[in-house]
């Protein structure tokens, strides 16, 4: 492993991923319940400072709550977060954060180039969604953000406050001229193919609609056919027709959803009058979440026509993609085919990174490595280790030659 | 109004109909809140009692609080129940019992035929469902009904206690010759065809499966189509082939109802992983039921195959239709001709009656009036009062044939 231009050291980098891992460790499976701002986050997040501190790196915690580990001067920066979902895996944003520390390590070390990591804060948004990138690069005024409250009501200002004398300024992004962030898929590509890694053409973009049809609520056993007016199979039939008319329009990468139903009064004997649902669908080019969103409004206010309801839509959820830096894609893909020639892959992100965020302050680019059955956010989510060491050596390559 | 072999008094009857209004009335348009052995319930029925006292039948509250007011001799039983849903109408069941009670009055009046009158109880179920005439038919024995739990967790026999020194014994059905009940329809059919009376046919059997899909839970995301298996799609293609199948077997009076629909995790970005749902039939034949019964098993094992996911089915709700008798079914349309000629026609009853239980132990037959709207079980509830004089009439005539 010492023919890589940053030495990296797999051993500690897999000593470091499984004491993190101790931080709010279930004891089921691998497991790990820490969310960001609580006790188990807030020690984590001390021992990274710690371990960044002994690489010689500056920490400097901004008022979010992000862990910065600093190199002198102009840098990449590497990283992900550390805090988890309440039922969390152990690799979900902490690969990144771990694989971010040993290079920047392994490269002071080595004596350079300069490489800076980070640890967002509540990415897996116990608040909002990626909170601390969406802060440090400006798309949520920390006024707002400090608004947010959690499942339980307490506000984001008050988690913060336990912060305490932890926290600094922001980090001036200008110091960084990239950002990288190594990731687990989260879905099942690579694992069905047995492909170790995949670098990200994009994160793509996501359009939510919620709709309403509303229909005439009746005894299931005195109304006739002909005379009902049923909101459900308004849902039935448009559902049908949105699967017939997407084919014509989608890539094998696009996705959609109707995930949240709720019908109207919902008894066996009784006709449903209302029912709302939602769409959601996600790919990474704008054009064609343009076509969709069209098929999806034109078929709902056509099946609503024939069946006599009135339909009701809720405004929309619009998250544009976010294309990764040509020049930071090419150095991972070139990293991924020198440690796992033929076995990686180009591949959207369907999920929400902390690069979406940071793509606004700089060029971004992200790698995945396998999640085993494409688990995610549960406990049983894991990785062979083998595929997270060639992950962080692909990465190492990659922030080699950006330099 | 003394063309009739047994002279009903129209004035007289709708005074009373609007009296048994004034038990429970909401002040919301005529809805009534008259729920078995509520106090305005049990005040109703001392009101009937009363009535049939002065018309001369004998009255006897039997163990579950139904009223009957008996003729002496064999006779015929004509009546209904008088209490309602907890957002009632003024007209269901209370139609049937105060027709009951004129028709037997003025028969009484008028020298002969002996007719009694009845006013089940808890027909709407606040316990069970139908639960006075179930009990008094030998469907569900007293024993069982007593455990019964309402809403609020009191149970039946807690409520019956509330009838106090007004109960009598079971009154002996071999003293009846046949059950008449008339009713609103509670559909729109009438209403809408301009019609005046229905005869019903049969009150139809009800079948009611439930049935789970169980995919796979998946981030919504970063799972590709191809790897979905997606729970609500099974339902959204299994409602879609039910509808195109069922109609090479139904009858324009069969109808079938996706009224209970849970998804499961029902979130916007996740893919369903379970979804539990009703289908609900109705028909008057059994040999329809039963091939729908086999469509609706065979799709869902199709759909479940063809989709990736597994079906679990919970056991089968099971009422068999009631046809009506001919005789007394006869008696009804020769008195529908007779009173509004043309503007009557044969229906099945898509709801169960008080007569469903009726039927094990005599003939029954059941007249309808339209509903103005097809609506019931709601204040808004209403009949014009031309039809219901016209349904008394008419039932009047069969109850003088039958004699």
């Amino acid at each position: 492993m010492t023919d890589l231009p940053i030495p990296v050291d797999a051993d500690r980098f897999l000593a470091d991923l499984h004491a993190l891992r101790g931080f709010g460790a279930t004891g089921t499976g691998k497991g790990v319940c820490r969310p960001a701002y609580s006790t188990a986050d807030l020690a984590a997040r001390d021992w990274l400072a710690g371990r960044m501190t002994e690489a010689g790196l500056a920490v400097q915690v901004d008022p979010v709550g992000s862990v910065f580990g600093l190199a002198e001067g102009r840098s990449l920066l590497v990283g992900s977060h550390s805090d988890s979902q309440l039922e969390g895996g152990w690799l979900d944003g902490a690969l990144g954060v771990v694989a971010g520390l040993e290079i920047a390590r392994a490269a002071r070390e080595a004596g350079g180039p300069p490489v800076s990591c980070v640890s967002f804060q509540d990415e897996e948004g116990r608040f909002g969604v990626t909170t601390g990138s969406a802060v440090w690069s400006g798309h949520m005024p920390l006024e707002r953000a400090d608004t947010l409250r959690d499942a339980d009501g307490q506000t984001m200002a008050e988690a913060r406050a336990g912060l305490g004398d932890r926290v600094g300024g922001f980090v001036d992004p200008a110091r960084f001229s990239g950002f990288l962030e190594m990731h687990i898929e989260q879905g099942p590509v690579l694992d069905s193919e047995g492909g170790q890694l995949a670098v990200v053409e994009a994160i793509v973009g996501l359009r939510n609609l919620t709709l309403t049809f509303h229909g005439l609520q009746n005894h299931a056993g005195t109304t006739p056919m002909r005379l009902r007016r049923d909101a459900f199979q308004g849902l039935a039939l448009f559902t049908s027709r949105i699967n017939e008319r997407f084919r014509n329009v989608v890539t094998p990468a696009t996705v959609w959803t109707i995930g949240h139903v709720s019908v109207h009064p919902n008894a066996h004997a009784v006709v449903p009058g209302r029912v709302t649902f939602t769409l959601q669908w996600r790919d990474g080019e704008s054009f064609r979440l343009d076509r969709m969103e069209a098929i999806a409004r034109e078929t709902a206010a056509e099946v609503a026509a024939e069946l006599g309801l009135d339909l009701e839509t809720a405004p929309l959820l619009d998250l544009p993609p976010v294309p990764m830096d040509p020049r930071l894609r090419a150095a991972l893909e070139t990293g991924a085919e020198a440690e796992a020639p033929g076995r990686w892959r180009n591949l959207p992100s369907g999920a929400l990174h902390d690069a979406t965020n940071v793509a606004a302050l700089m060029p971004v680019a992200m790698l995945f490595v396998p999640s085993i059955g494409g688990i995610s956010h549960d406990f049983a989510e894991d990785t062979a280790e083998a595929d997270l060491v060639c992950g962080l050596r692909a990465l190492a390559r990659a922030v080699a030659a950006l330099g």
